[in-house]
């Protein structure tokens, strides 16, 4: 592949990220099966949000990235499961009434619309533990030092320097009017920490030297800002029956975004540019780094 | 002290626990230092919970269990800070509209009701990813091996096989008549994963064998059920300004306690029976295990 995108691209992360979410849901199976008392309405809200439906993303990036250092499909595979928690968990929190107040999620009604928010609420919470739990067993790594660093980095990208912080400013969004500069900051933030941290993984299991892991933050941090360029230009042109979920919200809410800062062709002119130079920062790696090149095209050619 | 407790008892637990919450209370404010950005707010929430007020009984208890084995009063304060991460995140959530719906807490407004639901959603997901985070950082604890089984142990206590699924049983309590067995499998998660994880950290730190921990695991048992009963006596008994939440809720929902099912007569004996038994795992031990005896004691002669 010489890296300009296209069909190629999207066949590779196609195939690929079909695997890997099957992979994925039969261990969210495995891990929720439902317990024979009053915890069964918990573990079923679990498996209603966990289950099915989802792009999975970042456990398709985790194991591109793992395929750079030789990393096994297991480890790689539990990783993404961590991930895949912690990404679950913030959607069923980010959509209660009291955050984005949405009704829909991946084709299917969120988990306080087919429950309630109290089911929300735990489960979320469950699937948060769960994350942690997954990466501490040695399943997922022989060498504690890896493990503990997967914790404290996974940690760290979810909490109030990272995910959970950019939800934060995201809801004090539609209280001011944030510049590009703060915007930015806050999509770092809120979807590039989780993103980064996906890269990061394989360099923590590969336990690569950090000044060696330079190339891949920078991959990580531009195909993350991309990422929500893209989701940013979805919300405004984006179809809602294949989103599966609500489209138009930002602007209703009088929020700030990439598109409304920049406009349409602005916007999407700087998402290619950042997906050109996130595949720029791979320039050391040879066919090994494929799937990571067609995961930055397919973040901007895709339509859900 | 011949473990009989009494006012020998009570001041050894008082003298400890001021030095504790004078820890405890230090540690929070350097680590939630308030960030110059829009997610101040979150801060301002997370330390409103977090700082000043409550009993601080867990981190004691990581303390007391700590003086068995000379380990260094550093590393048990780390583990204490992130139990009571946990331990003020679930009442953050507990005391949200759609759970418990509580106005007050530690004679303060809780956090929903002094910032918003959303702020309150967000500074319990974000004290959630600190306890991991305090506890994978190698100041907790040289050995990884330690710190990696800290972090597991403590993701299942607080999970749905934990602090969590007890929760989500306590719902479903409101809807179903449940009998003394299940409540007493129900508190055993919903208090009692935690009080039992303040102790084995201390058996965790020490390396200790899995054989030579049956008195502890005996010993935290039995005072997590006792704090249970303790507390359902101060719903039906106790004095609301003292507690600084309101009583008398699970008797106006129709929630089975301990008390309802029990009797308040049968209810004091069986918490006493359970301190003298949790004294009892304890035989083996000396002085060094006096602090434990003091808050086997404490838990049932307190009036909050």
């Amino acid at each position: 592949m010489s890296g300009d995108g296209g069909a190629a691209a999207a066949s590779l992360v196609t195939s690929r990220a079909a695997s890997v979410a099957q992979d994925i849901d039969a261990a969210f199976d495995r891990l929720l099966a439902v317990p024979d008392d009053a915890r069964a309405r918990l573990y079923d809200a679990m498996r209603h949000a966990a289950i099915g439906g989802g792009k999975r993303l970042r456990p398709l990036l985790v194991q591109a990235s793992c395929d750079l250092f030789n990393i096994s499909r297991d480890s790689a595979l539990r990783v993404g499961l961590a991930i895949e928690c912690i990404h679950v968990y913030s959607l069923i929190h980010d959509d209660l009434p009291a955050m984005d107040d949405d009704d829909m999620r991946r084709g299917k009604p969120t988990v306080h619309k087919a429950y309630d928010e109290a089911a929300a609420i735990l489960a979320g919470d469950c699937l948060h533990d769960l994350a942690f739990e997954i990466l501490a067993d040695e399943e997922t790594h022989p060498d504690p030092f890896v493990r503990i660093d997967l914790v404290r980095a996974l940690a760290v990208s979810s909490g109030p320097a990272g995910m959970a912080g950019g939800q934060m400013m995201d809801l004090e969004a539609e209280k001011t009017r944030f510049d590009l500069a703060t915007v930015t900051r806050l999509q770092n933030l809120k979807t590039g920490a989780l993103i980064a941290f996906c890269v990061e993984a394989a360099a923590i299991m590969a336990r690569l030297p950090h000044e060696a892991r330079t190339g891949l933050h920078g991959y990580a941090r531009d195909i993350g800002l991309a990422f929500q360029i893209a989701d940013d230009l979805l919300d405004v042109e984006g179809d809602a029956a294949l989103a599966g979920k609500a489209l138009g919200k930002d602007a209703a809410a009088g929020k700030e975004t990439f598109v409304s800062l920049l406009g349409v062709a602005r916007a999407r002119e700087q998402a290619q540019m950042l997906v050109d130079q996130a595949k720029a920062h791979l320039h050391g790696h040879g066919a090994e780094a494929d799937l990571l090149r067609a995961i930055a095209d397919y973040i901007v050619e895709r339509d859900r």
